[in-house]
């Protein structure tokens, strides 16, 4: 087989650059270990930021988003027991965010690549990229018992963190940086209506609280909860419980519950790889990076990067401008950073760090969220980072 | 002897406080361990607030500060060797500081005591509050091998933050948060023009540089260094010369050398005390808090809490409001706070902390600096709290 650019992974970075990139006349081909309901299960995310939102409708998969998705203009901060409607839209000077899970974006993209007929493998095991340090990279996968071979002109590694993309990166190239938090988040999915119309974001002495949303009638709820906790643990009556207890009494009131449709523990991290290049290959989201959920940011990050990845492969093919190659992973990177730090700040504002934080960083932590949501400046910071930085232009 | 107010400290906080309260018809009376030659002899701060200003003008000691201090509309940040104005009138709608050394309103505050013919005792040994629990506190010192006493309605401890009046809450009342850093600033004091005419603050991988000044003939500069480092190894040409390694060439070429009138090295730290009163002792300024110079908060935050307690006083004075006094220690803290937060966080954002950070922390530090210096938000963020945040009104 042959192709222009072999993209690894059917998550929606690598569904998004293969549509973007089938769009303007390149070829690709996608492969993906997992079969597509296994990539369809995968509870994640449910915040796209503006940029995001139009690089689905540039990609030509954002119909179905624009119909059934929420815009929302704020979110709404709970400290102290003090509520704050953090009003994104007056603060950015328009931008909004639009509350559409993961699992229909991956949805539509998938059904975008199956209508334009651009090759993509499902369940193909022992992919492996070859020769990207060279000037002819291929992949190689088996499906059905077959050995496979993929001569290519570049490699995009959309396989996420434990994909084999960054694993076939010689040793000693890529520098990570990363930091553990001493916690998890508890999420819970139900069919009920989400107990406010925004995002709330709480912090409270039980530890942190996100009510988040799929849809109208589709609830996320998070609760921040030790590392060493167990899904088992948690009969739905006791997460629920515990969620009222760490919301004000006027919400807690008003929150419905129901049988929770899927219920999960997840560590917290931050952890960045870099360079997000190597010859031939190409990092692209998870790959690369993993953000604390906490800013709403890490698929937003991964599409951030297939934006410039999309570009800068246009350029390359319709102006020969190969110079930009070398810009795809310093450009990604320092959107990704803003991307980790606000994750990071917004993770250490929020959360009950327990024994980890002295009574000084208790006191900085408080004053930092007495300071931010009390200055004009503070909130358009938190604002402005939550519905999404500006990309640089590529040129 | 006998007064309403007895101020123990005549430092720039005790003599402001001394000023305010006698215009308004308070009797105060200050007692001082030190010599007049002494206090003068202490080289501190010198960039003045807003606020700070507005309240020495309204004390009647403003005439010299507004005609030989120089009004800054703006602050220069050097990092990694970009150097990027804050233009702080612009970015807070108006405000500015003032450079006027802190050795000018002192002695501005005591020629002002002088003249006002207010009892003032230098020289005072032994100096001991008593009875601040009950209804009639008194203070009792020795003066040429006589032993005084003083009845008063209130003490007011403004003697820094190893002076007695916080030695004399009694154990347990209070609660101290702290800080250590691990480096100190070397500071060299000339009678050389400023090398620029705003200050400069540089981060640099040597270590943070401030270029202050204290007038258009007389500069003042700090370089980061280790706890350990000695003033003796560090002869006038090093300085000079390690200075100069760490501004852009395009700076260093402007630098004039000269002989250091001082040179010392401080260390930086952090602390608050809680509560800021017990029965009829306030602790103003030092005494309670310290911070580290980065933000040029120390003397403005003990103007801060001279703001809070003259009004108050006036208050309890001329409309019997005693309810108010329960509210100068809560009042105080919270801008206290946020001035320790901003001292803090820019002690972070420029300062290299050597091995107390790991790859982790460092790249934060470098997203900080980054986006703070990119997007508008964030220099409003740093300027509004440069300049000072505004007084909560006392009523």
């Amino acid at each position: 087989m042959k192709t222009q650019v072999a993209i690894i992974g059917a998550g929606p970075s690598g569904l998004l650059l293969g549509q973007l990139l089938h769009k303007a006349g390149i070829d690709t081909l996608i492969v993906e270990r997992q079969t597509p309901d296994y990539v369809l299960g995968r509870i994640r995310a449910g915040v796209l930021e503006q940029g995001t939102v139009d690089l689905l409708r540039e990609a030509g998969v954002g119909e179905r988003m624009d119909r059934e998705g929420l815009v929302h203009e704020g979110v709404e901060l709970l400290v102290g027991g003090r509520r704050q409607r953090l009003d994104l839209k007056a603060l950015t000077g328009g931008k909004t965010v639009m509350v559409y899970g993961q699992t229909e974006v991956t949805r539509d993209l998938m059904q975008a690549r199956e209508q334009s007929g651009a090759p993509i493998i499902y369940s193909a095991s022992k992919v492996q990229p070859h020769d990207i340090d060279g000037a002819q990279p291929y992949l190689t996968f088996e499906k059905d018992g077959q050995l496979h071979r993929v001569d290519c002109d570049y490699i995009a590694g959309c396989d996420g963190f434990h994909g084999v993309a960054r694993q076939s990166i010689p040793d000693g190239v890529l520098k990570a940086y990363e930091r553990v938090y001493p916690f998890g988040w508890l999420g819970l999915l139900a069919d009920t209506p989400p107990v406010n119309h925004e995002l709330i974001y709480a912090h409270h002495e039980r530890g942190f609280v996100l009510c988040s949303q799929r849809s109208q009638t589709r609830s996320r709820y998070y609760l921040q909860v030790p590392l060493q906790e167990r899904v088992e643990d948690w009969p739905d009556a006791r997460f629920w419980g515990e969620l009222k207890a760490r919301l004000p009494e006027e919400v807690g009131e008003r929150l419905v519950t129901g049988p929770a449709l899927e219920k999960s523990i997840a560590p917290l991290r931050s952890l960045v790889v870099e360079p997000m290049q190597h010859g031939r290959l190409f990092l692209v989201g998870d790959a690369a990076h993993i953000v604390p959920p906490t800013g709403a940011k890490g698929l937003n990050l991964a599409a951030s990067d297939v934006n410039y990845l999309y570009r800068i492969l246009l350029k390359v093919y319709r102006e020969g401008r190969t110079d930009l190659l070398a810009q795809y992973s310093p450009m990604a990177l320092r959107r990704v950073w803003k991307g980790e730090r606000f994750s990071w700040f917004m993770t250490q504002l929020l959360h009950d760090f327990g024994e980890h934080h002295d009574d000084w960083d208790r006191k900085m932590q408080e004053a930092d969220r007495e300071y931010f949501l009390s200055s004009q400046a503070g909130l358009v910071n938190i604002a402005e980072n939550y519905v999404g930085l500006p990309f640089e232009v590529v040129e």
